[in-house]
């Protein structure tokens, strides 16, 4: 299948998958109101499907990954969903919409993104997988999402606003803040493929590479994007101050550090011998998207 | 043992057993500050207590039960922590001391709060359980604390304070917001303690009518207890026009309907047949406690 045409079958499919999750719950209208409108925002759905494309790189069928790949999108949603609050990075519009807290308030924005969070590990819990696997993935994904991975990742953040971060200090925050959950989507489709420890540990260096890559060329876009694909102002970040490769390296040695991780990432690619076409051809997608 | 020195001991314990968890992991100094500033911060520690005396009252090791009593405890905080927030109930002080947010700011209290949360689930996954019961009481504890749960109680209880509830309503509220989380202690200890399906049935209800009664005791306290043991103002509900049991009955009428839960819990209890003498005397403690 051409790229394009499976980045958008795909994030329909994760769109059809997401809703029916939490429409079936029993809650207050409002949280509920509150959840669906963050979780049906729109969005690349790069997680899930990178997870699901891990999945079909061994062969395996993609529907053993739908919880997972509804878990780890529930749970970059709540994270947004909480990085946009006032005392976060007090951001009023998400990919072109108002943000969560400014349609429901603050209370219903942060119990939303907490029951987003809660329910992610519920969800693991249904799949048709082995005990041990569901296990593995939930170990995983708090592992990911959690103090040493992406909430560390914006307390750092949050934290190096105030001053000039090293290079090593940037490299902590992305790592975390944005790499952590995108490794997640090929761990745990690799986890529940059954990979072999070698295949596993290349997996984990690719998906390593894949993130920093994903984030650079974030910062990247950020100055040299295009207003209309992203969605919101370009210099958005560089306006804050924000610590950014470009802004610490200079343009022409990000996008070499870009071209960097990119290399590492695809011989690791490679190095785990699955059918790879399709996740290398979506790691060129996440390296040099325009938006 | 005496229920006084019972409820001394294994309040020490868990104290003993929280912070290990959370100084072990690698994260930035001030998330782990923040985290473990509200994990030591005291309370009754009910919820961890409730899963280790059930599972005694099966007959079997408590530190089976250790890693779930950590979970509950540290869900317990979290939702402390974000509760208090100024977009929600906008609380200065938590037992005598200032609230997370007022000591750390907004952003590292949310961050502190996700971070528990999530963390929740990752130790599970570590207890020397079977994975069968480990996912059981993963899938217990995110149903006691999500949307179905006690965050949908919380979205209830912030609609609520802008409206005159009915009984039914304010029940729903109790039995979500702090009800379902006490719960999970009994339940937990029972399923990894391996109840048959009728006692779990049983301690289902106990713990329903004994959530219901705490919270119904933690009403009448507002009202008529003792500041100093509450750590807080007697009437700091009712100040806020907050609608309470007595509030909404008459006190007379709900120390009834304490009196009613505290029958309907201990006659479930009786039923599980089980060594109930102390799940008896700590529900008698949670009913009548003074503070």
């Amino acid at each position: 299948m051409v790229l394009e045409s499976y980045l958008k079958e795909y994030k329909k499919l994760v769109e059809e998958l997401l809703p029916t999750q939490i429409e079936a719950l029993q809650m207050p209208s409002l949280l509920k109101e509150s959840m669906l409108y963050s979780l049906t925002a729109g969005g690349k759905r790069i997680r899930p499907i990178l997870l699901l494309a891990t999945l079909e790189a061994f062969g395996k069928d993609k529907s053993l990954g739908y919880e997972a790949a509804c878990a780890v999108e529930m749970i970059h949603t709540y994270s947004l969903i909480h990085d946009d609050l006032p005392s976060m990075d007090d951001d009023d519009l998400r990919r072109g919409k108002p943000t969560n807290h400014k349609v429901f308030g603050e209370a219903a924005a942060i119990l939303a993104g907490d029951a987003l969070l809660t329910y992610s590990f519920q969800i693991v819990t249904k799949a048709n997988l082995s005990p041990e696997t569901k296990l593995l993935v939930i170990e995983e994904l708090a592992h990911a999402a959690g103090a040493e991975g992406m909430v560390g990742g914006q307390m750092a953040d949050i934290e190096g606003e105030e001053k000039k971060l090293s290079l090593k200090e940037l490299e902590y925050i992305h790592e975390h803040k944005t790499g952590k959950l995108l490794s997640f989507g090929i761990i745990a489709g690799a986890i529940i493929a059954g990979a072999s420890e070698n295949q596993l540990s290349h997996l984990k260096n690719f998906s390593y590479h894949l993130g920093l890559a994903f984030q650079i060329q974030d910062d990247i876009l950020d100055i040299e994007g295009n207003e209309q694909l992203l969605g919101k102002p370009v210099g958005s970040d560089t306006g804050k101050d924000k610590a950014t490769y470009p802004a610490l390296l200079g343009m022409e040695n990000a996008k070499e550090k870009l071209q960097y991780h990119m290399g590492q990432a695809i011989m690791e690619l490679e190095k785990a011998e699955i059918q790879d076409s399709m996740l290398k051809e979506l790691s060129y997608y996440i390296a040099w998207r325009q938006q």
